[in-house]
């Protein structure tokens, strides 16, 4: 099975669109976890066990891992995951981006260290730093596109010669050129629906969008859902990370997190078109 | 100091505009380091020994670390630099680009765990992803505007609607808008020596320019230099890693070293301007 079957797949058997951003910072741990060891792999294998059952995918965020130079714990969460929920993919959320020789490099750690399904990857530098992670036939390589941050647009809206946006443009090279064998996806943020749509009929029904920028950053569920989805209610994987996560810092940080997943869940699904979902 | 401060310090005290580029690969590593415990410390140390003498700045790609998990050998390795080499700044290779919460979190890691003096970032995500790092006052960021790779091209030289290429107006809101704390530098490919003369126009002659690109990836030294260089016939660090590094694999490896960074140094400043160099 390939990245894209694998998340069709999870769509299908978990009757979710959410996906489940692991984005471990300890300020926000629950207090029973203060000052504890390995906390921050602990929290997250806590965080997948109360969150599983209402989510299509796992994206562990490296950077908040690396900056406590806790990748061991990134590793063994990975692995834990494989393990325990296999039909669940994971995106490692890494934005790497560079020249082919380095991104042979970063492959390796996507892929073989972490062992991750996909990973996010910046367009920036070209096809032939894509390549690399094209080796590797079975994973997925999630490509940046309009990101859900308000600078984002300093550049992806950018106007071309051609008169399409940056965005726009990114969105078709990689749907019509690069995506020759059938492993690619795109981020565009929850905060830019009108472009989530223009980005969905661009690349047609098949392209699985990963869509951060919900909860805290503020994008609407409903237009975000209406915008993304293809004709059969899937396509898309909505992240929500901080809002799940942090739930609560009390003793009950373990249901509060169920409760945030399935309510968040249930509200995704509640924007579906009943007519179309039983395809 | 700043990290513009130090980098000007350096080329001045160093005389040398050349950048050792710590990309450890096993694979090319010494017959004598074969299979031996922490090699990767080893063999950089050694580098860095061999050719500090010759060089301006050190330039460690972090992907070569990740992806054999020797984060703790970077940290290792950056440490000595600092202690031993003091005047040499450390540029972080990362390109990094990410939304500012986890923006924070890499900055933390460039900057607090590996204490780099600077660290190269991908512009696609706006100014609000370099926000974080620009809370680092004294260290430098150094933005990717034309990369060396042939499918750079893929994205950075597209026509804009206003006449410019994207990687001009990189370099024009680089230089003109983000630069606010005389923080910035650019990367541009030794591949396009054309390009580099036009940034070079664009920025001024203040900001630093990291040159990829000689060596292997085919780059002319004399156009890059001549290119490159601002009116005190400074500005630019010209990387190179695999001619250096892996120059011999014999017994002799520390003075193939020491002999391919003077003979490259030479060279470079060989095309200086004489007329400008005792400014």
């Amino acid at each position: 099975m390939n990245f894209i079957e694998k998340i069709e797949n999870s769509w299908k058997q978990s009757n979710s669109l959410l996906q489940i951003g692991l984005d471990p910072n300890p300020k926000n741990f629950p207090y029973e976890l203060k000052d504890k060891k390995n906390s921050i792999l602990e929290f997250c294998i806590e965080i997948v066990k109360a969150t599983a059952q209402y989510a299509c995918s796992f994206k562990p965020q490296i950077a908040y891992f690396s900056a406590l130079r806790a990748e061991e714990q990134l590793e063994e969460l990975c692995s834990y995951i494989k393990d325990k929920y296999p039909l669940l993919p994971i995106i490692l959320d890494a934005k790497r981006g560079d020249i082919g020789a380095t991104a042979e490099q970063y492959a390796i750690e996507a892929f073989e260290r972490y062992n991750a399904d996909a990973v996010t990857i910046n367009p920036f530098l070209g096809l032939d730093s894509i390549l690399p992670y094209m080796e590797w036939k079975d994973r997925g390589i999630i490509i940046l596109c309009k990101t859900s941050n308000p600078s984002g647009s300093d550049l992806q809206f950018l106007e071309l010669k051609n008169g399409m946006m940056l965005y726009e443009y990114i969105a078709e090279i990689v749907s019509k050129k690069w995506n020759t064998n059938d492993q690619f996806g795109l981020v565009v943020g929850a905060t830019y629906p009108r472009e989530l749509s223009i980005v969905r009929k661009i690349v047609g029904e098949r392209m699985p969008i990963l869509i951060p920028g919900i909860g805290f950053q503020g994008g609407d569920i409903e237009n975000t859902v209406l915008s993304g989805i293809n004709k059969i209610n899937k396509g898309i994987m909505i992240n929500s990370s901080r809002s799940i996560l942090y739930s609560s810092k009390h003793d009950n940080w373990r249901e509060a997190a169920t409760e945030s997943a399935k309510s968040l869940n249930n509200l995704i699904n509640s924007f579906l078109n009943h007519e179309h979902s039983t395809i």
